[in-house]
């Protein structure tokens, strides 16, 4: 069994990753942390746990609490995680960020971004970026992943075989993405009440959005040179999901199958990687749920559209953590990640 | 392995038991059939199941097809079970019906509520009614179970101990019911059409919803007396989710601690019921995709509340369908059916 | 023209009246005040009305303000009013209060349930309730008016006839309430976070809500005699809309025809009740956007089923207020407030 | 007073046209048909008309029902009004045409994309496209206008500015757009059933939705060239609303005044059209039940967004049929269409 403990526990992340994690075979959860809910029983917070997991919320005093674990899962707000993790912690355990701080490798980036100063900016040099299907072998090796962000997820993936092959023209790439509202999280905000966000869509954070770096900056990677993205994010009035919309221009005349071809060799080993038939276009409500990412292309007179959905708070967020474990600890990718979407929900 | 097949599979309570089955490390689904869909794959009805179940919609030939199976699944509309189903079936394999049809023991109410003459009264004399909390003895020695509904397992199990212990005026029960829209399954109507339904709430079959007389039947059973409720259904503007409120008349002066405890003694072997903390009012969040029921009462000057949540598609229907199966195969009761409510969903 | 002011104009509640006197062709906003966004574009708050209307949210100086107007809307936060309002202010203007302040006959039931101590005994006791289809006369002679709440309104006006016929059991009543979550207003908290209450139904301050002593109070009083109800409000995941759905034990064998003859009768000049045809069921969705309540009756054996369904932030508060507006300015009752209901919305 | 007549007045766009022409204080409705309930009270069939708008749905007797009115509005599905609107009809009355038979200049566009052969090709080439903003001169003159959709109002809105003056790359314009679902109408199919498109979103039609050619061919008279443009339309789970999100490469190197000087311009006597304050994005919950389109402009690195807000039904439909008909018979654009948005509905 992998003993893992959770920092952060009562956010909407750390909500989903104890879901995944009940239900996950080779795993206990040793202890959570919780700095507004110290001594309380996670049950009394989210009463679906009731006769399920009734842990209590301790107090986040990391370097005593990792002498019970493997894995520390770090579910904090962007901005926390680069002051607490430290050397003797990797020495220790293994550590998956779900925060933002150990996602770049240009610190700069993150620093300009987040308006905060990285404080460990050696250990993000160790830092591996936790999305499976694009760095499965690195992040087997390693002992600190940074893992992506929702919108980043879909973003990356519905494109990288495109860049990988250079197939599309990278400074003309359009992601509109749109976003359930638990992406904003459980603090909280106007934005995020009832009755101002229910019935109505918006933009927001039009060309700043923070995910726009990252996606850039792994983009650029995988296809070796300079990507540039402009990125637009939508509140859709929906509990979960993200479906992002990218928009590009090809660099050769090819076909659909030809594409097809390209993403399902790109994607053969990887599980959650689902390409839909010709002509069906990806939908929320299939992937609710669940780790999948569903997949399709459109293409006409040299442009290409690429539409793809994932559930933001797992394959976005806590099941690609579980992921990571997996691929860490050496289990199977799909331990503890066979839950078939629920649908209609 | 138990070796199932499901008729009628492409309704919303036939693609439930599916996600459900999936996982259950006892059973092989081993054929599925549509009338709607006969030759179709299912991945590409309910698209939630790429990579995960394709098999393909069989013609509804059931004298054949029992003959690869241990349990049937029957999911068709009411009045149709009945005339399918007969001796010879029984003898070879079980049957679970999720429809109406053999959920009475007084055929003349069905007969009369659901405007069909039953073709078998012979064999809804053998037939169990599978509410499993209640009549888990008979079920597990079953070879036909009549799978109760979403509102009437809401309905009877929170005033089950109640009527057991005569401890409210059979006389005054009035059950205001509140259900998401897939309680109206697939088939498409003016009422079930979003812009028709979103946003909006409405009672309907006011004093005549067929499910009044089933729930009559079975508390009148249990309190070895008549009893007469007052069964209100409402539509919700949501996907998922029972909620009964129920207003009881107590015979003798207790409080919340008397209550509780005749509860937790009436279910004590019933993992599935979750009675709360005093005060807290149950949620059909918190239950959503689970098998569970969440339960709490309120009392006041001899005034008794009951509130009761559930998953309308799981506890209301394919979860309760599988919790039959297991205890009729002497399985664990809770087998395949642990899955953690899904919150935010 | 009628001058008016309007005291914290910038909750739900203050922005709906907004909306409907800005179409009221009798009606001039002298000025509108906010304590949170003092000296701020309403427009800017409110982006509805861009184009439309965009005062500047005054320092809420009472005593001056109230030299330039007619009458002063309230509608601020239950236990600020009654500090604010006293003699002189109602020797220059009229006072429709939306709050809970001079809603009360009883001061000490106000006092118990809203744990204030009431400041302005004397003034309660010459302020009117502004429930318009039963206190019309009362209120064009009033200076002060309590307007009551949605629930209240919703539940007295469904029940008034009754009691006032003594047709039920003043001891049999229950009112089962159903809300949209514009209900809870525009302040930040858990239960109005969209993820926590969307694709959700729960009941709440059962047994305690403070409406209960509002609906007692005033139909003890339409009764002649103490009327006893149990009221259980819930939370039902749409912006808009009360739906009551109210049980009474019919005290003579009455059929619907003459039940709904009372109806007809009682509110016969009540431009605004609209008693649907026999078995159709009321619904938010045909009221929502207007000053209507929609009713009908069920009859079975003795018992009564009465359904009222109105828009909680019109009929139900800034509707109201219009409408005692008009009453108190002998004008037309349905001026200003002739806006078909919006469907679908 | 303007007598009109509607065609077709079941269907959604008919309901609104009545909910904006009931308010209206230059007009009466004479007559109105509809093929599915001939015969029947229309407030029987929407309940929000009871006391406000009884007429019986007419047989569609066009011929003889002109005599009585001035104005004819067209509400029926696509490719039905070609047939029925001809010669004699428009030497006796006006006709507005809500459907899409006489948006196209160029016939076989039309003819190509809605697999009809239009009969009425002359009739075709005095009809006018009633997008006011844009044909306001023309409309004026004209005896048949055809009332563009709701994508094609938003869209060409939104770029009209732009292709005017040449300030965009006529090849690189793509518009992400999200429609409510009420612009899939009250037909009944699965796409539109609750549970299937509630909490959820997804993209169709890509490459080939009908409303790409009839923007196009605006879009290119405007710029006087041809104009490409990829539109995608999505369906979002709220009742009513459009924004379409449109990118576009700048051909000069202008900032964000340059452009909203330019738009103030050329909407200069449009008084729908609402450009908002810098950096503040559009959203459809401000705009809710009325004419308005809110517009705003977000500029970077040669790139521009233009985000665009409106209700689909009013400004999409009904509103502009309204505005349309103002301009016709010389009445204040705005009359009767002074709505102010709902908020929060």
């Amino acid at each position: 069994m992998i003993k893992v403990g959770i920092v952060g526990a009562t956010g909407y992340v750390g909500q989903e990753l104890i879901r995944i994690l009940t239900n996950h075979n080779k795993v206990k959860i040793e202890f959570i942390t919780s700095s507004s809910y110290e001594g309380e029983e996670y049950n009394n917070i989210y009463l679906n746990y009731n006769n399920i997991f009734n842990h209590i919320c301790e107090e986040e005093n990391i370097n005593e609490l990792i002498k019970k674990v493997d894995l520390l899962f770090m579910a904090l707000p962007h901005g926390m995680a680069h002051e607490k993790i430290h050397e003797k912690i990797l020495n220790k355990v293994k550590v998956i960020d779900l925060g933002a701080d150990f996602r770049f490798d240009n610190i700069g980036t993150y620093e300009e971004y987040y308006k905060v100063h990285h404080e460990n900016k050696k250990l993000n040099e160790e830092a591996v970026y936790g999305l499976c299907e694009v760095y499965k072998d690195k992040i087997k090796k390693s002992s600190l992943v940074g893992n992506p962000g929702c919108y980043t997820t879909c973003s990356i993936l519905s494109l990288a075989p495109l860049v990988k092959n250079k197939l599309i023209d990278f400074n003309h790439i359009i992601i509109d993405a749109k976003s359930g509202i638990s992406g904003m999280g459980r603090g909280l905000n106007l934005e995020a009440h009832y009755t101002q966000s229910n019935e109505s869509i918006e933009a927001y954070k039009i060309f700043n959005h923070r995910h726009t770096p990252e996606i850039e900056e792994k983009l650029s990677e995988i296809g070796e040179n300079k990507v540039n993205v402009t990125f637009t994010p939508h509140l859709i009035p929906m509990n979960r999901g993200i479906l992002t919309t990218s928009y590009c221009k090809l660099t050769k005349d090819v076909d659909y199958d030809h594409i097809k071809k390209l993403y399902l060799d790109y994607y053969k080993d990887s599980p959650f990687i689902r390409i839909l038939n010709e002509n069906i276009s990806p939908s929320t409500k299939w992937v609710k749920g669940s780790n999948y990412v569903d997949m399709n292309f459109f293409v006409k007179d040299g442009r290409l559209i690429v539409i793809s959905a994932l559930d933001n708070l797992v394959k976005g967020a806590a099941g690609q953590a579980v992921q990571n474990m997996n691929l860490i600890f050496n289990l199977d990718e799909t331990t503890g990640l066979k839950m078939v979407p629920i649908f209609t929900a």
